[in-house]
């Protein structure tokens, strides 16, 4: 997957900069776009086509949220734009789905770039990508496709509970921020899972195919976690960041995000210890065994090569051997051999081999 | 364990910020609160099954203790952040015991979170949550059930010694946090102990089960780090903080418990270096083994196989060799024999096989 | 080819500071020189064979790009350095081509050393160095030979754009920087290609080749690393350097700069660590290969060898040994080794060794 | 020894705080007290054997150094803390031997705990603990027990030389210090003879012995790298903090004296590196001894089971085996045994097997 | 190396602080003292015995520099030391010729020491301590013995060349400094060959001893290593310190010397990155080989057990057994042999085992 990204990104060379390109898959068919208007006493919510249906809306002295599913449109994400003042790099970024974690601040509006988390059908964490703008008095927000992840706060917005009073452009923008922070938990979640189920096989039945199970998951841990270290940056500036666009208010509620982001981070460094661990316990019950294999080897050869020796020496075909002429030879060759491989196991059971 | 906390925090993904939702173990059947207030000349002790019962006593000026056990009823805990104006995400941390250690500074009082760690009967490290709210003339403290920590300090607090004259919120603040510090201690001292048995073995008698061994306790090591690194921050930020809620005299103690809490961190660090140095000498005694098992095979092995095929030589049914005719043909056969394996012997010896 | 470079800089041991001898190989026949000015409305384009058939255009009020190919002749250095008023160390970092990537401050004028990469036909990274001296209103900027990288930037200046608009010196350095930056990621994709199909090789068929490209993969890894590191504090300067040369319009577009330098330093990281894991899995392909084969050696030894013992016995020449005269005495043992053999098999069958 | 350590201060758990208990092993038979007072002129020194004969030379204005060797009386160390006022806390750490090295700054004296280390005659590196108080013309230091460390301190300041003009209570503090660093010297040294002791005996005869000496000698390293680092930031404090009980011209001595610890740092780090290193050469070279076991057992079995084949074959018992009745059959056969034998011999020789 | 010096160092441990005691080899014969003198027109060299001579000279207005090869004279040193009023800790730091890279700033002079470094014939790298004093209008330079690396400036400042114009005391201090930076090129340089020599031997043979050189090329390169970190520092300090003594100008070229100290550092990391996968290379040859050997034993042993137990079963005396009996059973027996052998090597050719 990594390896597709930077070869799109890798087309964009030698275009002029801000120039608008979609960047990623296509996620979603049509750009759909969802007004939130909320007056002081009551919240309206609009869907409309095209973002120009919006511009008689945006006189109205009201806090607006804008939520745009669909970033694969140039025309949208131009008109868009336009009608917000955007610098060009802005929309280029928000075109391009491969950018990193970041918050740019830009006087008028800040930018932030965010990523959800999720596994696909082949436990591979994918990413989308969600863009905020935050201004004044309204946020907007994109997404590659419609995300579940929003709905409850919609729907919270929509019901008339406490939260109605104190409504703000930077509250709902924390609010967002705080859904995907929390969705890391889920995501989390699922990986420690696979790390137990791992860890039991390798415990219980190493195989060439737990080697491979750990490598996976290293590899996943790697991309989250190059997900989520920025994300302690973007939480921490928009925190401690003096900017009349965030309250003081909500910065009590950064704060809380940002013990969420640490405790995220603390974990996946956990994660990632457990899995060398876990390298480390896989590696060495190779080798156990290994040891096994070449002990059952030593003890059958270490046996058997003197017996056989014994066998063979009798089996000579010299003229004058006097032990073959005797009656009772054979027994005691016989009982000879069971001493010896006898006094063999012995010593194995001492020596604690078996 | 920490997966199952995990689980517990995803389940709140979607929920509005500052919901209040008890997340651990329920490990206190009821709610008991203690009221410690001093009045200037005396200690009041007083159990009470309500922090209503409170109300009344609010208004005396006093220093006022108030230690509550269990925190899983959201009612309580809603009531007492009504009672002290306490931040909603104050109250959703100390219901959430999942929280990491912490400290956030709130002007009109100082929100402190910490672990309690103890062994449980599989030798694993468990935590308890003590959330710590420090205000002008009152301490709150919430733990998650009673624990024996903070007795002693009640003993103290009511028996007549010299402490009774300079009882202060912070410093009694400080006298808990002292204590928790301290009981890491003994932690440290068990898991030496383990430490210390588990490289006897290792050094007398390895096996697979040592690994594993060496696994836990580094997994317990990594817990044990984790929730201790933030403590560092937590007190540290305690001492340095002028905040008018710690008078000077306190800081000198907490500059104390900050030493303590470095002992630790250099005593944590310490043991992970003496697991990593325990797990190299447990591979490097399984790869000796290995080798002495080999050894054994290859000495067998090299005196035999000669051996074995200057019997099969005369047992070949060749009507002209004229050794088996020899009378004294077999005796000079096996002096051969004796003489190539003696030598044998003797090269091992000489390149100190064993 | 590192080796080589330190050969050429020891050569200057000894010789006084600003000494102008060119170090690198010869890369580009004779040096090209291109003027591009503008002079508010248009782009004027001009070649010429030597820096001093540019003094008489030097005194129009225009910004000037001067793009120099090929920096091992000292007199052109030289005359360009006069020309410029340039500080001799300046001139000798020019034409040292094994400088490192930098930005140094001369009040008047900036001075950046950058390294354009690409793989040569041995899959070897190479670096070409490409300097840059950017003034109160022109740019010089320095290559080894004719890059492809600036063309698509020459084209644009050309043509009747947007971007004539705001033609500054500092935007055009950017511009330059902003090409050599996305450069990078070509690179990273070629190297993430490469790595995807060792990883394949690995994975099905590891062989000790796998080794070498893993180790050659690691080193061009160091060798990216270390020519993209310093490239962050270069960009991070530029933006936050408050001088007079860089105007506060293009500062935005160098913190998009510095956001895909962070973005591929990650990459690089990620690569680094990937190449860790492969190794990792080779090196456990390896120890399972053999173990494959110890499991092999030790199934037909421990099937004949007892086997072989058996029929050592019946191959003594004792006189009296009963069994030899029985009539069922041969299928007896036969069957007897079926059985003792058939139960080995079955042995190493229920130890799931095959 | 370390673990014995914690077991003592976890004794201390449920204390309160300032509280005096000597924890460490009882070193000092009695607690012995010298006391030396510069009047400016000329040094009396006088022997006394309780703190309390002290109170009748308090007034005399002069520099004083007293000198205590012995921490366990819970008497002397509080009579000392009232006669000079002295924080409860710093009593608490004198008494308390397994502190760490630090510094601390109280207003009116600087208390320092710095580390004596000396190897112990089972070759491990053990600790006494020197505190030092420096006031504004006192110094008083405490010794576990009588250390010969500062005896050429105490013949110097006894002797007419020159460096009785600027004695000051900083300067002994100094003296006594530098006296401290220079002595780790001494016991890297010795660690760097037993490395070249182990270093010497793996290259030559590695043992299972040889690694458990690298693992003590790592395990000394960190113990000892435990006491330095701290040490680093204890000098740094002294020399950087601008406290008036420290003089301008002391500085510069102290500025040495934190040379010369960074100095002892280096060559610890130096010291890990090399035995890391040396760890590896162990583990390599007992793979080689394992290579060449297996080469030697490999060379007999490809040698001897052909021939043994061979052997075989002719000592089949069919009726109808027409080389046996050849009268040459015997000498080709062992002819063609010993060019099969032969040519494996030569195979291994062409494949530099030995 | 380092053994030997630190035995020296600790021989001084109980001596006053600002003892003169010459530390390390005695390098020069007799101390040699070159003066040269700058008044603003016309350097002038003199050879001095002693220092004395120089006292005449010494109010003459004129840039001054003072070479001294040999450091292990007390007396010169001192002589020096009270003819510039140095401090006692300078005078025991040039005698000690075991500092650390380090550089004090005493008001009235900068006090600095470099190492040389150098290849002795035993391919290890050794070092001369230069100790620089640069006063307003002198710079003295210490040299344990006369190097060959300041000839070349020796002769610049006597021949008439431009550089005479600017001549002043910090700019001689950084062509000192310069060169000796340069010279570390060499010795990486050196380095660098020997890596590329091993390099090779470990792909193509690889044996014991390129163990033990990778080993030794490992320590070596982290006795650079600690020798040039500091120097980092130094030049650093030297660049940033807003001292009267260094004139803007040679600022710009002490910039220079820093860069080029960043590169030997990037260097000497890439080195070790370098050797750390020398040494995975070299240890996973050596596992192959294994590998291969344990191959030939496996492959040997799985064809000729079955045939020398087919050989075995038909060598046994049973007085029934038909095959015996049947004209062609000794060719069918041999044929079946083949077939069983053949079948082996085919499986093994299958399994690409050769």
């Amino acid at each position: 997957m990594k390896r597709i990204s930077l070869k799109k990104i890798s087309k964009k060379t030698g275009l002029p900069p801000g120039s608008l390109v979609h960047i990623g898959e296509q996620k979603a068919e049509k750009t759909e776009i969802t007004v939130f208007q909320y007056d002081g006493s009551k919240i309206h919510e609009k869907k409309i086509k095209n973002i120009r249906e919006y511009i008689p809306l945006k006189d109205i002295q009201a806090v607006t949220w804008i939520d745009i599913c669909g970033v694969d449109k140039v025309d949208t994400i131009n008109d868009i734009g336009t009608l917000f003042e955007l610098h060009p790099l802005v929309l280029e970024d928000i075109m391009n789905t491969e950018q990193r974690t970041k918050i740019d601040l830009y006087g008028e509006y800040i930018f932030i770039v965010m990523k959800v988390l999720s596994f696909n059908e082949k436990k591979e964490i994918v990413s989308e990508q969600i863009s905020l703008i935050l201004g004044e008095d309204y946020l907007i927000s994109f997404q590659e496709k419609e995300l579940n992840l929003f709905k409850p706060l919609k729907e919270r917005l929509k019901s008339k509970d406490c939260y109605l009073k104190n409504i703000s452009a930077d509250y709902i923008a924390y609010s967002l921020i705080d859904a995907i922070v929390d969705s890391y938990f889920t995501i989390l979640e699922q990986l420690g899972e696979e790390i137990s189920i791992v860890e039991n096989e390798v415990v219980t039945d190493p195989g060439p195919m737990s080697l491979n199970k750990i490598h996976n998951l290293k590899r996943e841990t790697l991309f989250l976690r190059k997900s989520v270290w920025p994300l302690r940056d973007v939480v921490y500036n928009l925190e401690k960041e003096e900017s009349a666009l965030i309250r003081k208010t909500t910065i009590v509620y950064l704060r809380d995000v940002y013990d969420h982001t640490i405790r995220i981070i603390e974990h996946i460094e956990m994660i990632r210890d457990m899995l060398t661990g876990l390298l480390d316990v896989y590696l060495s019950s190779v080798s156990i065994k290994m040891n096994n294999i070449m002990k059952v080897l030593t003890i059958i050869a270490t046996i058997f090569m003197p017996l056989t020796f014994m066998a063979g020496v009798y089996g000579m075909n010299f003229k004058y051997m006097p032990e073959l002429e005797y009656p009772l030879g054979y027994p005691i060759v016989l009982i000879a051999m069971g001493v010896v491989g006898g006094s063999m196991v012995l010593y194995f059971k001492l020596k604690k081999w078996f």
